[in-house]
């Protein structure tokens, strides 16, 4: 009954010491470690090598110890494994933060405020209320209905959009295909949340920029992407707040990571990055989240957030 | 029963405008026009020249138009009239939101990542959650109370402190001299939203700052101060931010404003920087709230949120 921790591009100690703080009883391997590849129930893994996790013949389940799971979704290879995905109220908190923070860095017009501190100027703006911006929810798992809800209370318009119909209290969804040139029409400030998939590639472009909203209180739209990278089309980006029709934007993940030293982005005027910790998953929280999903399991419950292959999420 | 708009420091232009969009049988004078200083009933106003208010024998009330009243309480001539406070939803979601920007900006450590992407360096620190974050609200009334509740729902862990005794839900509250140590001791990041009283003046000092929390996730204390300017003892700050004994500040009031150009303040480390823009009183939101309370007064009501000249606020 041996668990995996298979992280790409993390370091695993803290990992490996959460789970054994949290389930002295359990063994837990690393790749490198010797043990037999038919000990190994359970794999815990951020961006294994593709094709990595065919090589348990009893493994069980798959856990993504981050928010996305197109790490897997994209192996072609995978087994044919319920893949389990993280919906921790912790990793949920951190998305929220991160969305809170940057639609008020904008709506708060910080950039203002930031040049004019080192400038030494004593430069006050009027302010519009929350209330006058509408905020645009692309993506409504759980990440994006907690946004909406936090965003909600702070007194901001918000509407949601998602691929298929959903329900939020207090807040107007739209979906689909159809459902896309409406929903932008009346966004000031949007934000993705969405999931990378072949439908969500590329789907942030020049055109959805054109057709967001241009009568809002901020002078003009802002985008904020906390979901994937890919989703984005960042020379679309880059070149729209060169040019003025995007107001703002805030990004923590790009389409290649660590974002290369030459991209434009960098100098790009009213951008706030972050380097992908939007949501940073905390091996504490969420080992005690597997481990308390393994011994449901164990008892004979069924595994929850189970990503549907075909969707990609 | 006309009204007085007497404002220094900000354009009257928009007030008389909302004034006369929401009462347009009223009529609303500013201090130079031609009237009848015993026509006046009602008088809106902020920081009036001092004396200035005795001259109208029949005023019945003053209606303060920022969140603090000192530049009332301070006037020795003052006339004994009703004050009456502004507690209005948009004042206070204001409030709240620069509130929650700024408790956000130092928990997620916004100077690191501004100064790493400036210099195009992908640099991920790691990321502590709200839950291990104590913020300690000093001021009680509708906006400390309003911030409280939008901090814990974001999960931070939110105490508070009052002169006199107050009772919130899921808030520990400290009260006068005696509960000021202990309330310190367990504060990493101090948001002050005190009026300035005599008892307030000069409150939050090196005394105060030596008094927080050391041992919290952020490395040092955080001071955050939108209530009034002369609570705070600025070269004690300016110290303690030099020093490192404090982390981090946010200031959006001052001891003078515009604060003057030769301050230390514009040169401090870590220290985010607002030009008393934190809440700013929207003409229509208030004035409608005002001609609210005045036609019900007309009618028999009591004025409602009436300033205590003992306690000054």
């Amino acid at each position: 009954m041996t668990i995996l921790v298979a992280v790409r591009g993390w370091k695993p100690d803290h990992w490996i010491h959460a789970l054994r703080e949290t389930a002295p009883n359990r063994t837990v391997v690393l790749p490198g470690d010797d043990f037999d590849p038919s000990s190994i129930r359970y794999a815990l893994v951020w961006k294994p090598e593709p094709g990595y996790l065919k090589s348990f013949p009893k493994l069980e389940a798959i856990f993504s110890l981050g928010a996305g799971v197109d790490h897997l979704t994209t192996d072609p290879e995978l087994p044919n494994l319920p893949v389990v995905r993280i919906v921790d109220p912790d990793l949920t908190g951190r998305m929220t933060e991160w969305v809170v923070l940057n639609v008020l860095l904008h709506h708060r017009r910080h950039a203002h405020y930031a040049a004019a501190q080192a400038e030494g100027g004593w430069k006050p703006l009027r302010q519009w209320a929350a209330g006058a911006v509408r905020v645009g929810i692309m993506g409504l798992g759980e990440l994006g209905r907690d946004a909406a809800r936090a965003l909600t209370a702070l007194g901001f318009k918000v509407k949601g959009w998602s691929r298929t119909e959903k329900r939020l209290e207090s807040v107007a969804c739209f979906h689909g295909a159809e459902g896309l040139a409406p929903f932008l029409a009346q966004t000031d400030i949007l934000v993705s949340l969405l999931p990378l998939t072949t439908e969500t590639e590329n789907l942030i472009d020049r055109v959805v920029i054109d057709a967001l909203a241009k009568d809002g209180p901020l002078g003009g739209p802002v985008i904020l992407n906390a979901g994937r990278g890919r989703s984005l089309v960042e020379t679309d980006l880059f070149v729209a707040l060169q040019d003025g029709r995007l107001k703002g934007a805030s990004l923590d993940v790009f389409a290649t990571e660590p974002l290369p030293p030459d991209s434009p982005l960098w100098r790009a005027p009213n951008l706030f990055m972050t380097p992908h910790v939007a949501a940073e998953s905390d091996p504490v929280a969420l080992s005690r989240y597997v481990i308390g999903e393994i011994v449901a399991y164990e008892a004979g419950r069924p595994l929850r957030h189970l990503v549907d292959r075909n969707k990609g999420y």
